[in-house]
């Protein structure tokens, strides 16, 4: 049975990702911020990559979301692996013959073992495969993300966000940093805790954070003000799954998000905002959590609930200024 | 490991109960509804029966209550085991020395082998112990509360409610029997379901039958009319465990009780009501569940919520008539 939990250890993300990177420039990033990159990278080239993701995981719903709001959609492809994968790879059981029709596979891990045939890391989405040698380039998701923005925009449609807006760069970062770690991140240390004190201290963090989301949101439309920004986008899949599967798979209770007004109303906003709402499966969701974390939940059975109509009731959070997208 | 859910199985409660009766007459019921008696019976006298109840436990709860209500404290002890019970029995280890001081035992299967050596059913509470042989009467929960109220009654303080009022006793019985069957067990048959099916016929069956209680009880203060009976005890210890436990080990997630105004400002009426609320240990209540089951919770992780406070806030409910208790 695959393990998440490891008894008497708290939980521990393996951060080691295939690092490259796609960029406009050999060796540099366009980001004033990054500058020259001590990584392998690759050239910006429309029709050349597929994002491979899933709808069912927060971290590749990122970069579904950021390809849409950029306007990305005819110049990097769309893979989607299906919700259950096992323990070593997702799959693309969604797809006609269960094969990607771009990649011609029915495992992501192949991707990965084109590119290095001794891989044994993570088979993690989102994965950015070169269509032509159908091998991995990158499966670094926030430099995903990053990327997509400094390094593709000649290919953005027009009115494309500013989602890392330079005036509050720093702030911004600072605020991405904590989210990672008490939220993205918490919500996991919460439920693949190993000992009963290293899930207390997990939800003692997850609710100071949270906490600290509903007060800063009260006034702001927005993280960052009055424009979404990467920032609310790495929020938000991390919400938009937190009373589907967080509340009571990962035991993350005090609350349901609908139960804190101002987050739930900035989720809600979110949601109902082109590019966001859209991409969030609720089933897939929960079939996956429920499902393939089997040390947790052995019976594998998916709970109905919850109720989600909710999602789409009017937010009201149009007073604090104008939606941005 | 204690498996409770059995794959590819729905949940079926083991419901063969020791079931003697201890009654004012011999061999006769005082309840003129069901009059003679076709199991061994035993005389009532005060101080000769020890309850054996846990917090953690509704069936139990019942009992725990309906004594305190009629004021049988000083005819009938309390023993209390401790909320965390083993595979065979429930244990005395929150008694000093890990001992109940007026039976001598440990566990509460020693009472069940002092009655029948052989005995190898459920060892169960509520259960009533004579304590002169310090052996088991019965652990027939329904028949214990029934008969506690019909024949103590010499025994009862003298403004005791009418927990089984004459005028609505066949319509009380039919509400008993659907809260029975589709509530307090209805609960068991989402967390214990055995396979995906057996789970969604009950999710559904347990929400039709709180839909229905959120409309019954919209002008009615009590499930009878305006003054509490066995039917609210019965509920209310179903209702008290619903957000703690039955929402999230159990998956009965569509929303939480605390989501459904009716249906939750009536368990806090009750709550506030004396004789309720204090035999509430939401902590005892958590434990018991989240690591007696280890089939269902294997790490054994107990949640640090829900947010318990509003269990104390005003219900408003009086409008719809007098408090009765």
């Amino acid at each position: 049975m695959a393990a998440y939990a490891t008894k008497g250890k708290a939980f521990e993300r393996d951060t080691r990702y295939v690092a490259d990177r796609i960029t406009r420039e050999q060796g540099r990033s366009q980001d004033p911020h990054v500058g020259a990159l001590d990584v392998p990278t690759w050239s910006v080239e429309p029709g050349r990559y597929r994002l491979v993701a899933a709808r069912a995981c927060p971290w590749a719903n990122r970069s579904i979301i950021v390809r849409i709001l950029l306007g990305l959609e005819d110049v990097i492809s769309l893979g989607l692996a299906g919700p259950t994968h096992d323990r070593r790879s997702w799959r693309f059981d969604l797809d006609p013959g269960g094969v990607d029709p771009v990649l011609g596979y029915e495992r992501l891990e192949q991707a990965y073992l084109a590119r290095d045939p001794s891989y044994d890391r993570g088979v993690t989405v989102p994965a950015l495969v070169d269509v032509p040698t159908r091998s991995l380039v990158t499966n670094d998701f926030p430099a995903i993300t990053h990327d997509l923005f400094f390094e593709w925009r000649d290919h953005h449609r027009p009115d494309a966000p500013d989602l890392w807006p330079e005036e509050c760069r720093e702030e911004m970062e600072e605020v991405m940093e904590r989210v990672f770690t008490e939220v993205n991140n918490g919500v996991y240390r919460c439920g693949f805790a190993g000992t009963q004190e290293a899930y207390d201290a997990a939800y003692d963090r997850l609710w100071s954070a949270l906490d600290w989301l509903e007060e800063r949101l009260t006034d702001r439309r927005y993280l960052m003000g009055d424009a979404i920004t990467e920032a609310d986008v790495r929020l938000f899949t991390t919400l938009a799954r937190f009373d589907a599967v967080y509340h009571g798979h990962f035991k993350c209770n005090r609350n349901k998000l609908s139960e804190m007004p101002v987050l739930w109303a900035y989720a809600r906003d979110l949601f109902q905002t082109p590019g966001f709402g859209e991409t969030i499966d609720f089933d897939q969701i929960k079939r996956h959590y429920y499902v393939v974390h089997e040390d947790i939940n052995p019976t594998g059975i998916v709970p109905k609930g919850p109720d989600e109509t909710g999602w789409r009731s009017p937010h009201g959070r149009d007073r604090l200024g104008p939606r941005h997208s």
